[in-house]
């Protein structure tokens, strides 16, 4: 089984961490990549909505090139819906998973994230997949994506520590790290803390390479059904669908 | 005053048409503007993740050109939350126009929309919006974006009557139409079928026009701050942002 | 265009300067009355009921005197479902103005009161208009409607520490003015905490303008046509309404 | 012990049967009343705006002559924060009472109510009271109040269809009539259906004597205090409250 | 009338001492029992599911010796579902009761529990109830539930300080207790705090006899109805069920 | 490694099949049991609660032979809570698991079981587990569980038509069988309707597999840490459990 991760920004380092998370956690070959276009990091919409268009080129490539699923590994689980449309296997975005894998774990769950402007989209995603009653509280660690893994950087410890006050102060049962770059910091929380932490990247994997062996994908009905061909112009004119030669399998 | 109205898809006709229905509602100066990349309509979530880029140059120049407030014309509001990232004026969707209109003329409404594809994100909207307990229904009709208005077309005897189902069969004390595309077709349902009909073009122009009349704008506070300064790379490496010269005027 | 400003209390002083604010964000002729039955002011339940009357009164007399929409002043939006019943034109509450208003200019708001036994009120409005995700808390100054505009009072800064705190701890984007007597502080505040500030009869005059612009009143469908004709005895003999001689006219 | 049953409108014919239902479930001495003034029954939001006053008339009177709880004998239970707030014992609405016990007797319930324009004010009453996930259907018999008892009327007839209706295609449970006005027909509704069918006046009587009995009243703590003393003007001037001479006693 | 109260713990002391509470507020003669198998206290939700083979033989075994209606003395309401399907009569869970008798008293309530392990259920019953909007907040003692009446213990000063802290922090309009081993310390408490405090048992004993008092009794439609009748085996072949001679009596 | 499937009913065949369908999607050993004490299938919430002692007992023995993970084999995913307390290894219902895995692969699902008694409780576990806005119809078959596979009968064909219903009247984009026992129709349904069709036993033992992989399993804080030790008496006197010896290893 062949999984593609996606790491929706342009950083390289960070793709190489995230494949390496996800690599640990799988006998399926697992393939990382990044979009040459778009922003170094996704800390705002503006990133996350000019991240959306590498990322479905990576997905479409990535397919051509025999991967069986897609990990979207950016915790606003950018273009989730648009990549559900153009992919013929599953799609899990990192935020999506990680909080089902929380669900199954206890009552209630927590989200720790990096800069405070992202708490809305989590919290958004938190309504998305159904868990506004599960989700008991998002606190963000006021460190950049990238400065995440400077060495030497306080990093590691302000991210434990807000994981210790979702569970001490806000009663969650179990801890979700906002953030794909924060993988690397799973199992020596989870130490840390006394309860179960949850690394994105590695839920999705996980997720995606279930589907795979259950035979199941995207459902074709109507709203996820291949997009309707039309055109495409100027610098996006790339975009442009070809029409399906043979008729979509569904299911 | 000058507004902004920005067409999210590159078929200059239906800008055209947008521009006179907005301006007939206003004293404003209105600007009716399309982007030169991107598809040709939006029909799915890949067409509308692919407009955003371009959407969100045209709001750049836009307020460069001196536009005090922005409406974003395309009834799934793409990229609202990106562009009150970067718009200096306040930005409304004409989905989110709409529906607030609806709310205040009666206790529910309900949304006519082209193809059934779109209804999953039309109910995003109403949710996200706070109206999930009055909207009572979202039809469709089956007619593509730029077949609504080709020139003997049954297009706008189907909205009348998808229109009038929405009032007779679920219920709805007003209709709001679902496309841009439909504002021509405003005033002739609403005689049609006795309850107030809602262009959302309309609606838009008006509640920016009067935001922009009370001195009001997007917050600065934390997630709708200018977003944070980066590298943007390949092809989309003309949108990284300059740091602002001088700070940004709160309200 | 003539707009009804209707302060549903007997308190002239507050009329006026309700009337100047109003008066100040609109180009229309702005009519602002009081009823000369009722409550000095509404800070209970009991008052709030029992300026219903008084209020409906002044609402027919000002649509018989030529006013085309109107604005309901006091922040429970007394009477609102009634009013929407007998009058022609458009009605909107200040209450319901101003959380609209305040949804379009980032995620959240905060509302500050007056006496916190009416903090149940403000609400119950929240949830009827949907805001419950948006509204992220409502704070009481514990000073009486009456004792807002005594000269030399701490209430203006009272006031503008209630809407810090809204802001600072409770994470608010913007601020709504809980009571039509603020309206007066509503720049000041702005200036002092830096987010948008919202005063419902500002945002109240600017959306029954927008309405009446765009031809809109509410749906005289099923729940808000003309109530029923019947007899009322006693006291309220005078509020048996007669049978409408011509048909009402829809939208 | 004397509960006090309060038909909030004038037609003394419906209190007479109503006081009978009441008195049918009780061994308390019922007091069955109207007031003097306002609607001869009630069909809009102006009705109900206009009963109050006489309502609250009423209840002062009524506890003054020794009653030690209230029922609001109308399906639209009006009033019923303001009588909370000067009402000495309990008090409970007609709608309010069927509704907690409908939800006792299995996992959902119907309400079959008189006019279509009334459904809305029902929709409100079961998401306030929090009954919004086992209300599974309200249904209108287009029949007006006054239009219930007369005889050879087929009222009784068209109420019964409506209430197999709500049982047979929407599945509820157990069925709510939706008028003071039907109390008279439950028993005989019941056997023909064989589900559950219960009148709001019985469930106030037996709900009010129980707290009663357990010697429970309304919460004193701010928002349901008595109201703030204050100036009333005009037709309305009676209102005045008086302070009261000794502290309220909590509880 | 006869009522049974079923303690569904094994704990003799503890169903004398809530028999004596539930009979001090009818005039209905109560039977209180406990079941011979099971946990000594319900503590977990192992204890919960264990307790309730007990409580269901208790009920069966009730009705067969006259009792007309039933309260589960639990504060989980443990076994309510399989009861109703067994029971005759109406049965009612103290939580249940507790809640709908304190949402008649105010806007808000708020719990006081054993151990904090307790409160994930009882959140799962306010929502079930359909009161997530009135329940303001759950407060734990950290007292087990067989050392509330340990005579010299700190336990009722311990209550009492958390329902004050409920009315003042948390801003409960009145208390809710939660565990029958508190219903002792009911007019106590509600003495110290001035706001009203339910105990659950009372409460459940008067809604039950209400019930009775109506006529009314679970709905028998498709939920509810009999369970179908089948071969139960090993330890618990003794709940095996018969098929019923005669119909059951629909209401 | 090996994972524990637990079918909560007596019947031995129902077993065998479910075993089978869990081995056929996994490379890990699977341990296919019911208990000997209990109902022979589960139809009622009488049915579910009697079950539950017998499958606690089964999941104790089984983690004593070896098992790391468990799946509770019945859609009412029954004892689900009291399982996490006293399992050490991740538990996971096949309600809880098919939901999940439907959310993943598109907007919407719809629920097909066998008799109408019980879409109730998938309506509660619908809820509970956050999918209220995803799920849009539960539909019944109205054949006993024990009759879905007896040869020659129509039960594959019924429930081939619901699930057809489920899309095209309902819009589901996938299907959920509401049964263990259907968990053998799975891929010829899918077949014959051509959108995803999730057997919920499939789906568990996947979702297990993957916490399993991961090092996930239930929280031990608070709510879900080994129930408190106390006397058990009579016939259930077995389950009394022993102090732990060692420390439980928290995560």
């Amino acid at each position: 089984m062949r999984i593609l991760v996606v790491n929706p920004n342009t950083t390289a380092a960070m793709t190489a961490s995230i494949g390496a998370c996800a690599a640990r956690v799988t006998t399926a070959e697992v393939v990382a990549v990044n979009p040459a276009m778009g922003p170094a990091s996704i800390e705002s919409h503006y990133d996350e909505a000019l991240a959306v268009p590498g990322l479905l080129t990576e997905i479409e490539r990535g397919e051509r090139d025999g991967a069986q699923g897609t990990v979207i590994a950016c915790f606003g689980d950018p273009g989730l819906d648009a990549a559900r449309e153009i992919a013929v296997g599953p799609v899990v975005g990192i935020a999506e998973a990680a909080m089902h894998v929380a669900t199954l774990l206890g009552r209630t769950f927590g989200i720790v994230t990096t800069l405070s402007r992202t708490i809305g989209t989590a919290q958004d995603l938190v309504e998305r997949y159904g868990f506004g009653a599960r989700c008991v509280a998002i606190r963000a660690c006021d460190i950049a994506v990238l400065d995440l893994d400077v060495p030497g950087s306080p990093a590691r410890a302000v991210v434990t520590e807000r994981c210790r006050q979702v569970v001490e102060e806000d009663g969650a049962d179990s801890v979700v790290l906002g953030c794909a770059g924060m993988a690397d910091f799973c199992d020596e929380i989870a130490e840390a803390i006394g309860v179960p932490v949850i690394d994105g990247v590695a839920a999705g994997v996980k997720l995606v390479e279930a589907l795979v062996a259950l035979g199941l994908t995207t459902s074709r009905r109507d709203e996820y059904a291949p997009p309707p061909v039309k055109a495409y112009s100027g610098a996006l004119e790339g975009f442009t669908r070809r029409k399906p030669l043979a008729p979509v399998t569904v299911r």
